[in-house]
């Protein structure tokens, strides 16, 4: 299927406020605890996200326009939301998200970009060669695997609790599936 | 761990507003498409809500409550959202989802359930013997795997366009643990 870019902000706009929605004000039960040892809580995913947004989609967007394959992207942090989340209240690192995911979404909107533009290409330090497109479908799609991630590490919490019903729950036979 | 009554209640009086913050009027690429046949589209797990809001949740805590272990439950229809669906927009569905949330958690506050009152007995007909308690647990970790099941249908609908980012994405490797 094409990416359209139309689709991808559709989608990269709603992602806050559907966090917003379903975390803020929520008992500590759903949002701080974990799946277990190095794992993360729905507190710190929205940390990462908030560290996509600083570090990794608009900046890798603009290496690609600026420098084409020629300078390999940054390579991401994925423990460097303890440093977006120290100190903070899920309260004000949701309102970041928002404000970041904003800011981001009208440089992006502002860049103007033609077809063309999107079939650009850039280097990532693993995966070698990519485009711009491909970049943006992956901005939207992180959004969904972490909203997958959320959804699972909130249902962990209540393994116990549903007893038998666990069989009926797919997403409590979910593992994570990541790399 | 214990189910806690307050924390189930305040995940079940959000996830409308989380639905419809992340599906009111986004493209019909991420809300009708599925994962092919006999699949659920967000649209289609949606109407599966609503049907859960009138046929199982409420009506079952009633019958433990009146009947105790004597009468088995009825049955939960899985495809039963077809009827719920039928001639009704994305927009339409959200909001029946909202308003029957709504009218129901107002009557399980209005039972005023003490701790014994969790511990009553129904009989499910498959799973036998069950408590109020587990019941109204795997109400709420029912709404987050469908949140689980919505991020990964929405996120098939990229698989292609992400590129060689696929291998970074836990959720395109998931395939939805269901029974």
């Amino acid at each position: 299927m094409q990416h359209n870019l139309h689709d991808t902000i559709s989608l990269l706009a709603r992602t806050p406020a559907a966090l917003n929605s379903l975390l803020r004000d929520l008992p500590e039960t759903w949002t701080v605890r974990n799946e277990g040892e190095k794992t993360w809580s729905a507190f710190d995913i929205v940390g990462h996200l908030i560290h996509g947004e600083r570090t990794d989609w608009m900046p890798r967007t603009k290496m690609i326009l600026q420098f084409g394959e020629t300078k390999s992207f940054e390579p991401f942090d994925r423990w460097g939301q303890e440093r977006e989340s120290k100190g903070r209240s899920l309260a004000q690192l949701l309102d970041d998200f928002a404000r970041l995911r904003s800011e981001n979404l009208s440089e992006l909107r502002a860049l103007n970009l033609r077809p063309q533009d999107l079939e650009r290409r850039g280097t990532h330090p693993s995966l070698g060669a990519v485009t711009l497109s491909q970049l943006l479908a992956t901005w939207a799609a992180h959004d969904l695997t972490h909203l997958h991630q959320i959804s699972r590490v909130m249902a962990h919490q209540y393994r116990e609790a549903v007893g038998p019903w666990t069989k009926f729950l797919g997403v409590l036979r979910c593992s994570g599936h990541s790399s």
